[in-house]
């Protein structure tokens, strides 16, 4: 991975999860970078979340570090606005910045006090730690229910020379559509002010953490933050701010796609098309009721090619449609078309569907232009194991 | 069970499904009853919802028959209309009436094509059948992954003499609110014209089918339908029909729960009630979004008071309230009070989660009067063994 310049890490292990494994980690910029940010649009916010807009509000998007722990979403707790108050600002002490430099991210369990000392005692290990390097370690930290880390990384050739750009999120369960979605830090070296940025993370994240879904839930603390660091010293030109647009997009698309890959109890990505309908609203309604729905979710998972599920679901979608209009295919075998069974072979599409990516597709003849892509994963056994124990 | 008088009932098996049980049935008025209807909103429609809207306005809500399948839902079929037609006008032989007389409704897989001959080869041996003690027959026949059959009766006196309301229905997956949802027969032997059933209908719907969800999926085969045959002779007063307004409701309530209870591989009843919310509406998007979160429904499965599943829940609903003012109780334990982890003892909760009902109450302390409440079921592994070998 060719990671952005200008950008140290550190993560360790402070005791606020219950099994020994990295909790705390920061991000920090060498110079206060430049920010954008998207949250969760849940009417319940956790105390971090809060507290980033405000942060990001008064130093109009200036960062100077990014302080993420897992294990406490520190949400619905009686303390929670005075812990992330009280931790931005011991960060602030330990960096020499100011507090409101400071963007505070939480995932883990709601509703159980965060204690402010436990999150505070390892910052002066932790600045002593920052380096280039330790990009993954900070990966990992911020896992919960996730099997493996999620990161990727893109490099663009510009005229004035390389910029790169290089993310990490974390899954896996209480993961929705229309809301920024989990943790998500992507960096980029590039110079740009904080508008563009907004705009570049708007753009992306539609196309990335808005077009994902688990299980529909949609959590309390998601946060996704673009930091441009400007230390490759390329200021993209307004034609290459598109290419910038494009690497970040290509990025958080990579992140979408691990995280429903690793979705709780995920065996399969998958990834569902609609195309032929009239906007990219409708077309993203109908791929967002198929990759919403168990039954098509436990159907791939059972390597069923049970379309009828997929048709029932765009039928449900809220968008006008007419049935004889739809063709249906599943890993590019045609299953519908024009709203009846086509003619397949059901062994060898069950071969293809044991893969570890399905993808669904479906057109209407006769709707238009818009299109979308969603990404989801199959429903299992697993996810019921990890999510009825959850806390206990 | 008191059975509304005027009805009489057959089912046998006709090999439209694999296993050798009961698929096809008759609910057959001695006179022609008055009917009500809902149906599905889904866009994605079966050939037998189609023809049964049709007879029913051409008919003007008379009812000589209602003709069920079970085993194929005759949906998104090439031969689909042909043969809910043919079979109508085949029964209406039979019986010696009209085809818009008869109502068809069919439920199964989508997609495989219904043979018209195995399906009408048994209409003479139903009639034959059919006996005012075979109510309890259909109510198997009709069921599908079902685990038992749903019946639910009542009986209202009133003035002029006692009438009857029983009724029917079948799960469990593919079941969720804002819709008919499902097969549901309710008979009542009062008096009543079509457009009193339609109201009545209504009514009841939205408090028990339409405030149900298993999946949060919608079936393109839904159908409810009220039929009154008038043989109690008693015609309710204005004022006695809204006792039996209350009696279909009640009756359509328990069926609604019973679903629910038999919800696929369910394991607990969970009944959600929202209070103190703006409007009846916002209160039903909150229970809604509860009863719909898979999240809530594994940490029910495993006993797990995760009340803060069911505040981040409330929160994506797209109602707006202040998380200060949410009380959250469950199994009448206070979990949560003014939106923060209320005192109540872990052990003794999760012991009360084990019971086979579950009952989860959200209060806005400053919302207003607007009250709602959703039957779900728990998520457990069984819905992913059901769901991924359904077809196969």
């Amino acid at each position: 991975m060719k990671l952005p310049l200008g950008f140290r890490y550190a993560a360790t292990y402070a005791g606020i999860r219950k099994t020994k494994k990295d909790d705390v980690a920061l991000i920090v910029p060498d110079q206060p970078a430049r920010a954008a940010a998207v949250f969760t649009r849940n009417v319940v916010q956790a105390a971090p979340v809060k507290l980033a807009k405000q942060n990001l509000k008064i130093s109009k998007g200036k960062v100077t570090a990014v302080l993420i722990n897992a294990g406490n979403a520190n949400c619905a707790t009686r303390t929670g606005e005075r812990v992330a108050l009280a931790s931005c600002k011991a960060l602030a002490k330990a960096l020499k910045t100011r507090p409101e430099y400071v963007v505070p991210a939480s995932t883990g369990v709601i509703g159980v006090e965060l204690d402010a000392n436990l999150l505070t005692a390892p910052f002066p290990k932790l600045v002593e730690m920052l380096d280039a390097g330790n990009f993954q370690a900070v990966a990992e930290a911020i896992m919960t229910t996730d099997t493996r880390p999620k990161v990727a990384s893109e490099e663009v050739q510009m005229a004035a020379g390389n910029v790169r750009v290089a993310g990490m999120t974390k899954g896996s369960g209480m993961i929705h559509p229309n809301m920024a979605t989990t943790l998500g830090f992507v960096m980029t070296d590039a110079i740009a002010d904080a508008e563009d940025l907004q705009e570049i993370l708007r753009h992306a994240t539609d196309r990335s953490f808005n077009s994902l879904t688990v299980d529909g839930d949609m959590s309390t603390n998601d946060t996704v933050l673009l930091l441009a660091s400007g230390a490759s010293k390329v200021r993209p030109s307004s034609k290459e701010r598109k290419a910038l647009q494009e690497a970040v997009t290509w990025v958080m698309e990579s992140l979408a796609e691990q995280i429903a890959a690793d979705g709780e109890g995920a065996r399969k990505l998958i990834v569902v098309r609609a195309l032929g309908f009239k906007t990219r609203e409708d077309a993203r309604k109908i791929a967002r009721a198929i990759s919403n729905s168990p039954l098509v979710k436990t159907a791939v998972a059972g390597s069923d090619a049970n379309w009828g599920r997929v048709l029932a679901a765009a039928g449900y979608a809220g968008v006008d449609f007419n049935p004889d209009d739809i063709d249906i295919e599943m890993q590019r075998v045609p299953v519908c078309r024009g709203g009846l069974a086509a003619n397949y072979d059901e062994d060898e599409l069950k071969q293809k569907l044991n893969e570890s990516e399905v993808r669904i597709r479906i057109v209407n003849r006769k709707g238009g232009k818009g299109e979308a892509r969603f990404f989801t994963c199959d429903l299992t056994e697993g996810y019921i194991q990890i999510n009825g124990s959850y806390r206990t």
